[in-house]
C-alpha cells in the first residue's frame, strides 16, 4: 500500500527502529545522575549530540534535543526574539513558512511585537532582494525555510542569510523539510528541525543556535539540554534520531537523483494524462521526493479519499481538507489554484512501480471525481441581459463555483463578463487562478448585496 | 547490579516495550491525517487516551498527552495561572514540590505574578490547615505534590483539594512519583504526571484539566492535544505509557505491599547497622518504594560513588552532589541533615536479595567514608577561653564543618559554646539538624566577620 505523505511522517528507518530498540535497554536511566546506568545514558546523548551537530554543520555546543520540531521551531523563535530585545521587536518571516513559524509570529504579534511577512512568487520562492528589503533597523530576528513542506520549493538560503549578515539580523532557518537530504548553506544562525521527516522517532527535534547569537530562552527553564529544553531527554528516541540521520545521509545523494527522476516523472506525466492541472512549485529548485499539483473542478476531500481506496496516501492543501476550511496559506501565497490539490511525498525506497501505478490510477480517480461533481442538477446562472451573467454559488463550496463558472463562459461573447457570487474562502483563490490556466481575464472582486463575495471574469478566448 | 532510584527514572516495563515495538510499526503516521496510516495512528491515539484517563480517572477529553512530565507541569501551570488571570495572581504552592512546579512558579514571580510558598514539617507534609490559610480572595492557582520525590511523604491531597474547593481555588496536583500506585483521590482540578516515572518511556507525559477549570494555554499553540501541547504526537511512546500505566496498576496492590515490606526492612535496619543516621520522611504515609537517610560526617558524593562500585545505583540531596553546591530545597525544608544523604527508590520487582545486599554493604561503606574524613589533620579549632571555642572551617566543604563540631564538643563543659564559622551553604542546615540529633542546643547564627557564617551551639550534653 503506498504510503506518498513523507513530508508529514516519514516511516521509521531500519537504522531508527534498531538504535532505538538498543538505547531502550541501554539510555533510560536519567543522564544528569552519577552512577553507571546514568553515565551510560550521558555517553549516549553525547554521541547523538556529536552526530547531529556533524550533520547539522555545527558544534555540539551548540545543539539541543527538543521534543519536537514544533518545540525547536517555538523555542528558537521566542528565545531569539527575547535576546534582541533591545534592538527590535520586528519580526521578519516568508509567506510560506509552516505553520510552527507562523503560530510562533502570531503568538510575537499578539504580544506586542511586530510582523512582516515577505511574499513569494507563484514558484513558492521568495526573492533575496525583497526579503532583504524587509530587514530594518529594528529587525530582532528573520526566518527562512529551507525548502517548502507543501510544495517542495527550494528557498535561496544562502543568499538570504548573506542579505540577513549584512544587515545585522539573525536569520533562523526551518530545515525540517531538507536536513535528511543534506545540511543547509549559508551563514544561518539559528536552526530547526524534526527527526519524523527524515525516518527518525516521533518526539524529537533539534535546535542549534550559533555561537555569538543573542538567545534568551523564555519559558520556566531547567539543568537539562543548556537551559533551552526543559523536560527529561527522550534519550532512546534522541539516540534513534541521531543514528538515522546519519544513516538517511549516506543513502542521500543516491536516492534523492533516483527519487528526483520519479518526481520528475509525475511532473511531466500528470499533466498529459489530466486535463485541467496544475503542477505547482519550483520545477528545477526543489526537494527531490516531492511534487504538488491541483486539478479544477475536483474537490480534495473526495480525491484523497478515492485514492485512498486505490491504495495511495497523499495529502491535500484543498480547503475541504483543513479543519477551518480554508486553503493552504502556501498555495494562496503563491497565488495558484487550490482546488484538487494532491502532495504526493516519496519515502525513500518508493518502488518506481508505484509511481506507474499512481499514474495509472489517478486520471480514471480525477475524471471519476469531476464526473460526479459536474452534473449537479441544471446551471444555476441566469442570463442578465447581452454581454454579461450572474451565476449565484452562495452556499455552495469549493470546486461548485468554478464549475459554474466554467459552465457558462462559452455563454457570454468575448469582452463579456461573468460574475460569480460565492462565499466559499476558496473561491477568491481559485477563481483567479482559474483565469490565469484559462487565458481569461479576472477583473475583481467587490462584496455581494446578499453577502458573500461577487468575483467578476471577462471572456477573452 | 541493583538500580535503587526509580523515582528519577524506572526501567521500562515489559509492557510498555512490547506496546513501543507493536506501535513503531502502526503509529508513525500523522493521527490528524485522513488516509489509512493516519486513521490507524488516530484510533491508537484514542485508545491510548482513554486506558490514560481511565487510570487517571477523568474523561478522555479532560486529558492531553505532553512531550514530559515536565512540559505537563509548566503548560498546567502557565494555562491555569492565565485562565484565572482576573481573579489574582497568586500561586501558591508547597516548599518541597519538584523543581518543574517551583521553577514555574519562579517565572511567574519574575513575570510580576505573587508566590506563596507552604512551609512543611519534619517530614515533609504539608499542614491542610496552613494550606488553606495561604489561599486568599487573588490566588488563580494553587499546586500540591500528590508524594514527595525525595522523600516520600504522601500529602494530604484530598483535604487539601476540599480546601481549595471551599476557597474557589483550583488545585494542580503533581502526581509524578504516585500515579503508578493508584489514582489521586480528591476533588483535585488538574494533574500533571510522568510516563518514565512508572515504566513508561521517556518523553510522555500528561495533563488533565477537569471540565469547568478556566484555561487558557499560553505559548504558540496549534490544532494537536486540544490546543493544550503543540507538536506532532509522540504516538509510539503514548501507546507504551497508556499500556504500561495500565500494566503497573494491575501490579500495583501486590507490589506495593512487597515493595512496602522492603523498604520497612531499610528503615527498621540502616538506623541500626550505622550509627548517627537520620531516616527521613513519614514513616507510614509514604510511597511504597522510596527511603530517604542521611549520614552524619558523610560526604554524600563519595557515599554515592563507594555504593556503585558497589553495584548499587541511588541518589542523594546532598549538596555535594548537586551543581549548584546547595542542599535539596526539600531537606532544607524539612529542617533535616542534608550531609551523607542518600535515597533508596526501589523499581518494581527488586528482589529481597538485593535489599539484605544493599544492609550488608552499607555500614562498611559509610565507615570507610567516615574513617576518610575523620582524619582531615588536627583540628583547626582554637581555645578562646574557658566555655567557649571557635572552629574555622571557612573554605571547608560539607561534611567537614560538623566534623570539627563533633571533634571539639566535648573540649566546652556543659553550658558553654561552640562558634562554627563556615561558608558552605549545607552547614546552615546540618549544623541544626546535627544539635538537633545529639541534643544539643542550636543557639543561632550570625555574619562573620572574616565572611562566611558563625553558627553558635551550646553544649548541653
Amino acid at each position: 500500500m503506498p504510503y506518498f505523505d513523507a513530508a508529514s511522517s516519514a516511516p521509521l528507518h531500519p537504522v531508527a527502529r534498531q538504535a532505538l530498540l538498543a538505547s531502550l535497554d541501554e539510555g533510560w536511566a536519567d543522564p544528569a545522575r552519577l552512577y553507571r546506568e546514568g553515565r551510560r545514558a550521558r555517553l549516549l546523548l553525547d554521541a547523538a549530540r556529536e552526530a547531529a551537530a556533524e550533520a547539522v554543520g555545527c558544534r555540539p555546543d551548540e545543539l539541543v534535543f527538543t521534543p519536537s520540531g514544533t518545540r525547536a521551531v517555538h523555542s528558537g523563535i521566542s528565545g531569539a526574539l527575547a535576546g534582541r530585545r533591545r534592538v527590535g521587536a520586528r519580526l521578519v518571516v516568508s509567506a510560506v513558512e509552516h505553520s510552527s513559524v507562523l503560530h510562533a509570529a502570531e503568538a510575537h504579534a499578539a504580544a506586542g511585537g511586530s510582523l512582516t511577512e515577505v511574499p513569494v512568487g507563484r514558484s513558492g520562492a521568495v526573492e533575496t532582494a525583497a526579503f532583504a528589503a524587509a530587514l530594518d533597523e529594528g529587525t530582532a530576528l528573520a526566518c527562512l525555510q529551507s525548502a517548502n513542506h507543501e510544495v517542495g520549493t527550494v528557498q535561496p538560503v544562502a543568499e538570504v542569510a548573506e542579505a540577513c549578515r549584512a544587515a545585522g539580523v539573525p536569520l533562523l532557518v526551518d530545515a525540517a523539510q531538507s536536513l535528511g537530504w543534506g545540511p543547509v548553506e549559508g551563514g544561518w544562525s539559528l536552526l530547526a528541525a524534526s527527526a519524523h521527516k527524515w525516518g527518525g522517532p516521533a518526539g524529537v527535534g533539534l535546535l542549534a543556535v550559533r555561537k555569538g547569537v543573542r538567545f534568551a530562552p523564555q519559558g520556566p527553564a531547567d539543568e537539562r539540554e543548556s537551559g533551552r529544553a526543559a523536560g527529561f531527554e527522550n534519550l532512546p528516541a534522541i539516540v534513534a534520531a541521531a543514528a538515522s540521520l546519519r544513516a538517511v545521509r549516506a543513502e542521500a545523494e543516491a536516492e534523492g537523483a533516483r527519487l528526483r527522476a520519479l518526481v520528475d516523472r509525475i511532473r511531466g506525466r500528470v499533466p498529459e494524462l489530466v486535463p485541467d492541472v496544475e503542477v505547482v512549485g519550483d520545477p528545477v529548485r526543489r526537494l527531490p521526493h516531492l511534487v504538488t499539483f491541483s486539478c479544477l473542478y475536483v474537490d480534495g476531500e473526495t480525491l484523497l479519499h478515492e485514492l485512498d481506496r486505490e491504495g495511495f496516501s497523499v495529502s491535500s492543501g484543498s480547503s475541504c481538507t483543513s479543519s477551518t476550511l480554508t486553503p493552504s496559506h502556501v498555495l494562496r501565497a503563491m497565488g495558484v489554484l487550490s482546488e484538487g490539490n494532491v502532495r504526493v511525498s516519496l519515502p525513500a525506497g518508493t518502488p518506481e512501480g508505484d509511481v506507474e501505478r499512481f499514474l495509472d490510477v489517478l486520471p480514471g480517480v480525477v475524471a471519476g471525481v469531476r464526473e460526479r461533481l459536474g452534473a449537479p442538477g441544471p446551471a444555476t446562472g441566469a442570463a442578465a441581459g447581452s454581454g454579461s451573467l450572474v451565476v449565484d454559488a452562495l452556499g455552495r463550496r469549493c470546486p461548485i463555483p468554478v464549475i459554474e463558472l466554467a459552465k457558462v463562459i462559452g455563454e457570454v461573447p468575448l469582452g463579456g463578463t461573468v460574475t460569480v457570487l460565492a462565499d466559499d474562502e476558496a473561491a477568491r483563490l481559485d477563481i483567479p487562478a482559474w483565469c490565469e490556466m484559462r487565458g481569461q481575464e479576472y477583473v475583481g472582486e467587490e462584496p455581494s448585496p446578499n453577502g458573500g463575495t461577487a468575483y467578476v471574469v471577462r471572456r477573452l478566448a
